[in-house]
């Protein structure tokens, strides 16, 4: 048992190694060249929708004879639609403007070196995601426009799914000249695996989780890699005193309902208590008939519905910390701005806030005080997304602060060197 | 004893709760009152000298009765210039640009959304350093201009002088009418309090260890927070086919000899087999004069030097991995470019590393393929510096990919938050 772990271990490693290299050849290879890869792959994947599908049939079984239920099951379908959905997004990918090579600063110091700042690759970046299997192609096309290399670690429900788009993959890069080891996908579900791509910093210069809160925990805890956390969010709204209400009950309705299981959707609605009363029992009423849960802290709040006799809970403390993904939402109201800016700081996840407020004062103190990764002002928070904010496909939504924070498109799965031209410059202490 | 731990677990935690309070009120302070912060704790630290010399005069006996030899009691001593040179360094952060604030990117999406990228600090850093006492203040002024809170843990050897420190910095903080937990120092060398700092995700945003190569491997073992990481300098030149002798036989002595003891001096020595018996026994002959021990691989440089009556020691393959800090060079003939890329690829740091070349597609190949930082032409490594650079102060030199890489000043101990101007904008799936 341990010589099969080490000898799992082992090839893992050996991934690894194979990576790098890979990496280094992508990342001097020019646009056009990693274009056609590209444009060959989404061919590629049109050309064997059926053994795709195929793949994806023994997953579906495998799945259903597991009990799993509706939602997920749905998110590991690969209809033909999704199946050509993939195609375009590696087109999409492809008609991305190149990142590497971009000189992003110059400096020319008195020692008369000429300092230039320029993008580069990363490296080698490791993917770990649940569920879809088209993250598989959306994550290799993203690694290879940005001229890293790719190590893929797919869940367990997908596997068959995975390994053939994996294998696709493979015979787009042999057939357009390049190693294999590009984009490889471990090749087992075994945790052991994951445990030991954690520990590569050798090879693996990026580590990034998207899933539920227990991986990403798991990877932070485990991980000597550096990684870019993809985790919740708990998202609020500010509802001002001068806020125009109508326009605050369409943003706040639009942020809860549109999509509560995504992590832009918001979970906890902070109000001024000079417009509580005007406020909350419209919007209520409007979130009731949207069949969401009200979660009401304060007598003040609980008092106002209870005239307007609309129905909730009353909410605990707890109840503010929890990322619903469903449709749920706390209430509480707030004395003053400052207020409502404390409560986000302290429940929220740092993912995306809003005010409402026809005042410009208090919008800017908001954004300021909000130490979130995007706040915004008079907006659904519903837009928090590589597309809308017009990056083009995203890899996720970073919730941390080093390197990326928020929507991370190309250019974040890019680092920089500095190229530094000089005419034989020697230094003394 | 657990009841102590648990108690000292308490408090690191709880110094984390306040500089997390206090670096949200740090976000929002504006450049005037963060410069007149730096300069008064400029004069405070003149103001003071008496009192941090007696200090340092503690850690210097304790230093001495612990048989501390000449270089390490040399940084640990607080001299008048030393003392002088601390509030310098305050004043010339307090006079660099404020990062805070800067829109980075302007988007402007078809949804209709103004979407500005702005600079923002990173909120709480964790900065884990030894020896040099002045570290203290310098770390302390970048992170305070930076609009950063800052916990600091020194090492035990400058435990009092670091104390006495911190104090003069909480004196300012106070007179300033800032909170005190703005700047905190660990106020124990306890090994498990650096233990309970390194999972303090919840609070702490980022962790920089500068340090010797045991303490980086530990913190990245052991690190819950984000870490940058300053590792080692294992720096190469490569001397091409095509290099002015001269020229390449000046700055490969001054990037070994003018500071053996930096991450930035050179360990490695590549050379083109064309140019080695022109090369090779003069640069030998000048290194040999200034003390420096020579590692030679393979038979035809070893030849060379045979033929030119020059001692060297025959290197084994881990020498070149080896981060010397001290008079020594290893050295290697290589028949190609591409030889010199792939070992400096192979036994680097991704530090620092240099072509000499009059050859401008050589260097260019050079350059895009050292997977490195900081890759030059033509000039020595031992301009990798923020101040060389042109970037004022630096807080280290950066050997991670993630967010910063290379010399990283002020700018880079920012994040960035988008702030999003909507007019009632929602959106549907």
């Amino acid at each position: 048992m341990t010589q099969i772990m080490n000898n799992l271990a082992d090839s893992i490693k050996a991934m690894g190694d194979q990576a790098r290299e890979a990496a280094l050849e992508l990342s001097v290879l020019d646009t056009e060249r990693k274009n056609d890869l590209l444009f060959a792959l989404a061919d590629l994947i049109e050309t064997r929708k059926d053994v795709i599908q195929a793949a994806n049939a023994i997953d579906l079984e495998r799945a259903k004879a597991n009990g799993i239920s509706g939602a997920l099951l749905d998110r590991l379908t690969l209809t033909d639609s999704r199946v050509k959905g993939m195609a375009q997004g590696v087109r999409d990918v492809a008609n991305l403007p190149d990142p590497v090579g971009e000189v992003i600063e110059v400096h020319q110091p008195e020692n008369g070196l000429d300092i230039q700042k320029v993008r580069v690759p990363m490296g080698v970046i490791g993917i770990i995601y649940e569920s879809r299997p088209n993250v598989t192609i959306d994550c290799a096309a993203l690694c290879l426009k940005s001229g890293n290399a790719a190590i893929l670690r797919g869940g367990s429900e997908a596997f068959e799914s995975n390994s053939c788009l994996a294998g696709i993959i493979g015979e787009a890069l042999d057939a357009n000249g390049l190693s294999p080891a590009t984009v490889q996908l471990i090749p087992t579900t075994d945790r052991s695996a994951l445990n030991t791509l954690l520990q590569m910093h050798e090879t693996v210069n990026c580590i990034i989780p998207r899933g539920g809160e227990k991986l990403i925990e798991f990877v932070t805890q485990n991980s000597t890699v550096p990684v870019i956390k993809h985790y919740k969010g708990v998202c609020s709204i500010y509802v001002h005193e001068d806020a125009d209400l109508e326009l605050a009950a369409r943003i706040v309705v639009n942020a809860k309902c549109d999509r509560p299981g995504v992590c832009n959707a918001i979970e906890n609605l902070f109000i001024h208590e000079k417009v509580a009363e005007d406020f909350l029992p419209e919007v209520a009423r409007t979130l009731e008939e949207e069949g969401v849960e009200l979660r009401v802290d304060g007598e003040t709040a609980q008092a106002i519905l209870d005239q307007a006799r609309i129905d909730y809970i009353p909410a605990t403390e707890d109840d503010f910390y929890e990322e619903f993904l469903d449709l749920i939402l706390s209430i509480r109201v707030v004395p003053h701005l400052l207020d409502g800016v404390a409560a986000i700081n302290k429940y929220g996840s740092a993912h995306s806030d809003a005010i409402i407020t026809a005042d410009q004062d208090a919008a800017e103190s908001f954004m300021n005080r909000v130490d979130s990764a995007t706040v915004y002002w008079n907006a659904s928070t519903r837009f928090t997304d590589g597309n809308q904010f017009g990056f083009g496909a995203e890899i996720g939504i970073s919730t941390d602060r080093l390197h990326a924070r928020g929507p991370m498109g190309i250019k974040e799965l890019c680092t920089y060197k500095f190229k530094i031209y000089g005419q034989g410059q020697i230094r003394f202490q």
